[in-house]
């Protein structure tokens, strides 16, 4: 790693006297024109690159986990690739990121009759003593349930089976449940996997503990919708449902690893920049391509594609792979810290982190007036069903730029199937329909042209 | 087991001179009349019996591998089940079934990267040494494959992962393909599961070993179908795959266990059978609710409905749980030899296992005038979906009273899905839809009482 974090492409340090090729802008006709956004989606729709690029990342690099040896060898396969490409700058900013590790983990029903429970530990959960966690399960629809049945949770495993409504609503009980259960003696947390899926794999993400005093730390695992809904019924039937548990994880020191940086450097304001970013840490299980694999291959595929056509903007156009969104975004706040002298001239930030389905648009973080020309740019998107734009949320490594008044615009997918696969094994890269990639790749390429190109930037 | 087998309603010694209800027929309108029919088909869809048997079936019992003791416990409440409806013989039928059991099993992929490897040991394989298997894999796309490459197998374990063309002709891998493996000196055998999803947990199903001289003995189990993909992509690109299993999988001596044989006396024929039937044996993963839990419940519902309507037809209506259809079939074999004095008496034989999805009408093992004869009975059954009428594949276990002469009847459903979940941990309650358990079992009913009080028996 530290190898990594020390190499620093030459051109970066000469980044101020660099000889810039000499592509002219095209002043005639304006950025917008139809002719320069037809040129690009033409010329990566046609480009398998950067699905063959998804494929190695995800069989070769498979999934990274922050902190761990995947994660590593990611970051040095990023590096290498956009040097690869050409970029004028690529560079690992080193981030001191969590280091939690799954350990072996099992789990059975012991009644009312034996099977094997399939289960995938919360991110950041403690394990089990080494002997494990045996006892009783207690089912509870929500938190209130849990509230008005509080005395029976001492003793027992708390299971969580609230219905899908929606990720933003359901996720509550993956990231606060075991805090609640462990308030009244519950000895480990186990909650339905965050999905509106009644078939697939357990599901994980990251779950907190509360630092209040008195609060006792219990491990917590997601279990398979299926099993879930058995165990409510058995539970509601008068049946006792017991339940052992072994985990091994545990939360080793911080390691350092990196956000991947790399500039294509603007032509006429090259102090300006655009970001294009995804995240390139995921979970530890399936290879991690649409969350958010597939991003940030489309990140790099937005410069690459600007460099193939020889399209270098008036603006610096800069890729950023961010380390541990998962966790605790510590690659977004390294990335303010390292840049703080710069945050004032992004123009603006985008961010891919909704998996890689059909394009669907944009969603802005901005004013109205940003909303109105972002959405302006994004008319000749519409042969790729990009053109969609409202204002909303951009992404969560994006929000500090966002909050300190960069515009931020989030890419958007038609994510139906979204979390059938997120934070799961089944996350794989053969969910991502190649000519999704080439699409999203398009969409992004064309509108990131536009905001690096355009005579006037986005009003902060 | 024994006492269950010991156990023989009083009725069922005593069935030449026992007493029958004398619910009498109606002549008039004739016993194919909408009327009938209608208030069969209106009460079955009103009542909710079967889907809470079902459900306990699943959550209380659980799933029922031949051998098992969940398969004890499985007969035990069917035959319960049997007398609280009032069937006037209930009998338990000896059968020595085999008694395979999948023990402890894992699976982790070494190279490449490290990962877990969810697996599902098939049926009848043979487990590893204790210390495990460890090799490196070797991928084919099918036999051909194998065979053009047979000098690269020796001391591999051998991935099938064939495209899935329909389960009749891709489960051929699963049966016969550690077979295949082993002659080239391959230690163990993997398949990609059975099914046409790319998404959901590995499928279980039996294998077979030949007895054949010089073929070894090698382990085989399932993988997912997105890591069966990964492999064979990572192993055409060159890199090296390797793979450890651990299965303590063995093959134990046969126990005693059941067919569940349950009778209706006919009314004016009770020498006459007309024959209903699911299989009660699953694999040990999920609760066997589609395959093929929900079909027994809606054999047991026809006769239950029957006598709950005041129906008794003019023939017995035999209610058949047959156990062993998984493995070897030891179910179907031993009551042919219980029943040789009367096979010539089975009027029909009906079975159900295509999954408990909506209705979609009846396949018909027989001559072209019992297909017409069974069409003509199904036209009322239109109102259910229920109406469609071919020749073709009755079932497993009916398939030697067929093979004697007896018409076969296959209930057939919308079962696009079945292979989704089939041999599967997410065959369970949730996937069967309450509706189609009620739809189902009114069209079978309402058939089942037409082939009981037709004037005449279907032609053999």
């Amino acid at each position: 790693m530290r190898a990594i974090i020390a190499f620093v492409v030459l051109v970066g340090l000469l980044l101020p006297t660099v000889a810039l090729p000499s592509s002219p802008a095209p002043e005639d006709p304006p950025v917008t024109s139809d002719l320069i956004v037809q040129r690009i989606i033409e010329s990566v729709l046609a480009d398998e690159h950067p699905v063959e690029r998804l494929q190695e990342l995800c069989d070769v690099i498979g999934p990274r986990l922050c902190g761990s040896e995947n994660m590593d060898r990611g970051i040095a396969w990023a590096m290498a690739q956009l040097k690869a490409d050409g970029m004028d700058v690529v560079r690992a900013e080193p981030v001191m990121v969590p280091h939690w590790v799954r350990g072996e983990e099992r789990a059975e029903v012991i009644a009312p009759w034996h099977h094997d429970l399939p289960l995938l530990g919360l991110g950041g959960s403690i394990g089990t003593p080494e002997e494990g966690i045996e006892a009783e399960v207690m089912v509870v629809s929500d938190f209130d349930e849990l509230e008005a049945r509080a005395d029976e949770a001492a003793g027992r495993i708390v299971l969580f089976n609230p219905p899908w409504e929606g990720y933003g609503k359901t996720v509550q009980y993956r990231v606060k449940g075991a805090d609640a259960a462990a308030k009244h003696g519950a000895v480990a947390c186990l909650i339905r996997s965050v999905t509106q899926s009644t078939y697939g794999p357990p599901h994980t993400g990251v779950m907190r503990y509360t630092d209040e005093e008195g609060v006792p730390r219990i491990p917590a695992a997601a279990i398979r919708v299926e099993d879930a809904a058995r165990m409510e019924r058995q539970h509601r039937r008068g049946l006792p449902v017991r339940v052992r548990l072994e985990m091994g994880a545990q939360r080793l020191p911080d390691v350092e690893q990196a956000n991947v940086v790399a500039d294509l450097i603007g032509r006429e304001k090259p102090e300006e920049i655009v970001l294009v970013s995804g995240h390139f840490d995921s979970w530890d299980v399936g290879d991690g391509a649409h969350d958010d694999g597939a991003s940030c291959v489309l990140a790099m595929e937005v410069a690459r594609q600007l460099k193939k056509l020889d399209l270098r903007p008036r603006r610096t156009v800069r890729v950023v792979l961010w380390i541990d969104e998962e966790m605790t975004q510590t690659g977004a706040k390294a990335y303010m810290l390292a840049h703080a002298d710069e945050v004032d001239r992004h123009v603006a930030a985008m961010e891919s982190d909704s998996g890689c389905f059909a394009p669907a648009g944009w969603s802005v973080r901005g004013d109205s007036t940003t909303v109105a020309l972002v959405a302006e740019m994004a008319v000749p998107l519409a042969v790729l069903g990009a053109d969609d734009v409202s204002e909303g949320w951009a992404g969560v490594d994006v929000r500090p730029l966002n909050e300190a008044g960069v515009p931020g615009i989030g890419h958007r997918t038609q994510n139906d199937e979204y979390f059938l696969y997120h934070h799961s094994p089944a996350d794989t890269y053969d969910k991502v329909d190649p000519d999704h990639v080439k699409a999203n790749a398009a969409a992004m390429t064309a509108l990131i042209w536009m905001l690096a190109e355009a005579e006037d930037p986005l009003p902060r």
